[in-house]
């Protein structure tokens, strides 16, 4: 599975810090099945590789970020952890070229997560968008890259749960 | 459902703290259909009221902490978000009176999530007891307390992940 979270929203990486936090300990993602990139604000993807060991200080999460848009990678030497790119998310989605695209939003069409990823354990390349914003929803231009759009609860949910839920229900529904 | 964090181990408050940032922001708990005890280090029992919203930074959690074990609680007047007792494990079970307590832990039984909250959804007031241990294990104590011990992996996983995906299932359980 390939997981997206989109931040374009100003100045919350406190949202992606957890969300981040969260992956990075499913068994989707130490089993090394999970791809991750973080697409912020201005348009630059972050690719965050599977074995990355994120500080849980908040305040050294943010240093690092700061090393990343500095230096375009870290550690600079070697296969980085994380990595920069100026890139858009209609851009990042054609090189990913996913057979299927949901985005997660609570203005979505109602659907279960098991029935989400029960659909998405079928396909070959599927591909997540979460939205790590702290108000506000996806931009037309994210909408428009996603295949459907779907909410799995009737209000807002942060973003570490929508994202904790996929990836359990992924390895349930994959597992199959 | 009764949701425990045990933190026997000294110094990990940045496990607790993550953990209790994924679980307050579930439906399950926004519903108010969830108890969360933290139990510390020698013996000190903090109770979280579903309500609290924990600061996501660190530091400011740590701070937070520390006024609730000089004042005895959080804030002073009125119902209190954090509040903290010296009492056991043993005792704070007894005062839950759970009807089943299970123990997560990769020593324990194999079982499936989904087999473990479909029996806990059954419960008038099940309870579960997740490690929040950077390493080692539940003590006997803790051990003996719980009706069962189940590994729902087959190596470690983070305190936050493992209470995730049991109030995940724990929700799915117990609305059909």
């Amino acid at each position: 599975m390939l997981g997206l979270l989109n931040s374009e929203k100003r100045g919350r990486p406190d949202i992606t810090h957890l969300t981040l936090l969260e992956i990075l300990s499913t068994p989707l993602n130490k089993e090394g099945r999970l791809r991750l990139y973080v697409h912020t604000v201005n348009d630059y993807v972050i690719t965050v590789d599977e074995r990355t060991k994120l500080p849980r200080n908040y305040d050294r999460f943010v240093g690092l970020i700061e090393r990343v848009f500095l230096d375009g990678k870290v550690p600079p030497e070697g296969k980085p952890l994380l990595s920069m790119e100026k890139m858009g998310i209609t851009q990042l989605l054609e090189s990913i070229q996913p057979t299927k695209t949901v985005a997660f939003s609570s203005v979505g069409d109602p659907a279960t997560i098991q029935e989400v990823c029960r659909n998405l354990a079928k396909e070959s390349r599927p591909t997540v968008v979460v939205g790590g914003f702290a108000h506000g929803h996806f931009s037309r231009r994210t909408l428009d890259s996603a295949d459907t759009v779907v909410s799995i609860y009737h209000k807002p949910l942060d973003a570490w749960v929508v994202a904790s839920r996929i990836v359990y229900e992924y390895e349930v529904e994959s597992s199959k």
